[in-house]
């Protein structure tokens, strides 16, 4: 079989990462392929100040000398955005080249409509780093669990979050101050808005959502709640329950729709997915047929995510040698739908309510007395002893409820003259 | 594209759970394939007495109408065993026919050798059901995380060990009324060896090995140890490490060699592989580059296994539909290459041992000398009271040393005629 040939676009961290697991894993790979591999061309602005691992022909500072380049089989588009990326992508198809890319922002935004010019070319679309970088995640749902039906996912998907929330659950440490400290070493942002707000990790289920479910939502069409309002005593509580708190990024099937949000959730401690802790990130699906899988790694990094540039080249390369044009859809589904979620309000979930109040007798009272008229249902009132009465947490737990209706007896609670500061209301996730 | 056609062997717990899946997820397999797959001949014993979710023109009781059915693209093997198994598995690739199995015991045992035919007559072998029925490891291990180089594995590979040793720790109850509440629920055989004796797993083992290293080595050669001895004040001690106890199935790259072993083993308690509890099973692989993934889920039943025998068959009709003959060979290698393992007393870890002795004075000097002649370190000595003196455990746990070391330490001392029954020598495994 002839020698495929490489072209990377971007050398940052994991287009490096990529480079050097080519050239310091090349015999396990030559070994699993068969038959040679070559990197033929770089671009990278910095391209003359980097020492390579390997020998490589073209190294360049304008992009389109690799998409360009008649020997390159393969890019690799490795810098990330949606502006020049987008250019790189588009280019390359249209030269006829097979595109790998780990840009979650650009497939999440637009991959649908990239993915049919790569099938109108004849080319293929691979996208394995774009999500949970060491987790192989699109190939189990792509192939390895292809002959499901994924009912539920559950994801964990942005490391930063759950590298904070491990933190505070573990040390009692109120948020800001982990924030700073993470930040200080370099593990969040200056700006971590994208991290700790939910905006990443929705970038990536509305892409695993394609991959599961077959459809394509948009990204802010996705019920989405960060984590800066979970504190200490949120995790005593949610112990007392059995449980703990993760940013969980949830798509559940119901009907013909399909429900999505990122936010803070309890989970039962005995669950598997309860016990990823620091930068890690899972993923956990429930199969009509196949029952709970679990999928855990890391979610980024320079190798992590470079193994998975690797092997989708590794694919791609293999499907170049034995037939022409794409084998296997890589959004899983031959035709992705485009839909709305549906009305995160309609969705029922059993309920995890903290407030802060300043204490007096009648609160209990009157808090029933709103979900009464709601017609919720209690399942248990917690409260941990504090000395300071004018700013007590207690929490409410309720039975399973329709969110806008939570949503709408919260509201009427967050008026009380008692209230220290807007009620904080949790899904819990239970029986998994 | 064209229908692709399918001839199913036996319709046991998989054939049907199979065909079960092929019947009530046909609208999302089509959607997933873009066209048509149709079960086209079944055979099986009882054929004439089973109801099918779907019409199906030809049921037979020889499988040679399956495999010799001119329309049949594809034949699934789902009778176990490596007799007729064997025969079918051979006869359909000779005509032709492209192959699913889920066999654990006949690829493990001649895999190699099948896929080479396979090759020859430019068909495929898929066998993802054949390890780990409800998680996708081959896939996995195949092409998700092709690009790194695995350099441990572990898996807890059988469920029926896993949930007698999860039973023991959680009730403290001893091994034989564990196993015998385990056989009357019907979650362990009369016969139990295969799974309690480690003969089973060792199996898997042998094949995610190969899928993992490009590596055959003989089940026969891998140090294996069942879980009959390990009892409830193991665990007891075990807790005391912070640790737990699981029948660990571990592949371990030394050099240029493997070590292979499964065997009960201490496990740190805060690792994902600690979590895995009851029947379900789970691989742990430690890459060079991609660092730490694990992956879990059901181990067999009906359709967990289903769901990886479906989607190995809408692989193969996708193979079948985009080019001729095998894209990427089943054991993940172009080459497996037939090994010996390391011998297993070369390989270093630290050590957990239990004794059961009659209590006297001198006892841990007459022990310490022995464990000084063989130059080993002890890390700890645990000793948790109990009234009884003269079946008394304790526990000596040994700094990193070479397991042939420990073996002739551990013989010596079983002739001391304070011993009460041969040592419990358990190998320990930190830092995950």
């Amino acid at each position: 079989m002839r020698e495929i040939q490489l072209g990377i676009v971007g050398l940052g961290t994991v287009g490096f990462g990529t480079l050097t697991i080519l050239a310091e894993n090349a015999d396990s790979i030559r070994k699993k392929l068969g038959f040679p591999l070559r990197v033929k061309a770089v671009c990278s602005l910095d391209a003359k100040s980097l020492k390579f691992p390997m020998s490589v022909p073209v190294v360049t500072e304008d992009w389109r000398d690799v998409v360009n380049d008649p020997d390159v089989d393969i890019v690799a588009e490795l810098i990330g955005g949606t502006t020049v990326a987008r250019s790189v992508v588009d280019s390359a198809i249209a030269a006829g080249k097979h595109v790998v890319t780990a840009n979650k922002e650009l497939v999440a935004l637009d991959g649908v409509s990239i993915w049919h010019a790569a099938r109108q070319r004849g080319v293929t679309l691979a996208m394995e780093a774009s999500v949970c970088g060491g987790i192989p995640i699109h190939a189990v749902l792509r192939e390895g669990i292809a002959g499901d039906r994924v009912e539920i996912l559950f994801g964990i998907l942005n490391g930063t979050s759950n590298y904070i929330l491990t933190e505070i659950e573990k040390h009692g440490t109120p948020f800001a101050q982990v924030l700073a400290e993470a930040q200080r070493l370099g593990y969040a942002e200056a700006n971590p808005a994208a991290d700790i707000e939910g905006f990443d990790a929705r970038n990536k289920l509305v892409l695993l959502a394609s991959l599961a479910f077959g459809v394509k939502a948009a990204p802010s069409a996705v019920a989405t709640e960060g984590i800066s309002r979970i504190s200490p005593i949120d995790f005593q509580y949610a112990a007392q329950l059995g449980c703990t708190i993760k940013l969980l990024c949830s798509a559940r099937r119901e009907g013909e729709g399909l429900f999505l949000s990122v936010r803070p959730a309890l989970i039962p401690k005995d669950t598997i997915i309860a016990s990823v802790n620091g930068s890690y990130n899972a993923v956990w699906c429930r199969g009509a047929f196949g029952a709970d899988t679990f999928y855990y790694g890391r979610g980024a990094g320079a190798l992590p995510t470079g193994v998975a540039v690797t092997s989708d080249i590794m694919r791609l390369a293999r499907e170049i040698q034995t037939s022409n044009g794409e084998r296997v859809s890589p959004f899983a589904y031959t035709n992705v739908e485009e839909i709305e979620p549906q009305p995160i309000g309609h969705q029922k979930r059993p309920w995890y309510l903290r407030f802060r109040i300043t204490d007096r007798p009648g609160i209990i009272a009157s808090m029933a007395a709103v979900l009464a008229d709601h017609e919720i249902s209690i399942d248990s009132v917690l409260q941990i002893p504090s000395a300071d009465k004018t700013n007590l947490p207690f929490v409410i737990t309720l039975e399973t409820t329709a969110e806008s209706n939570v949503r709408s007896a919260v509201s009427k609670m967050a008026a009380f003259d008692f209230m220290v500061e807007p009620p904080l209301a949790l899904p819990m996730e239970k029986g998994l």
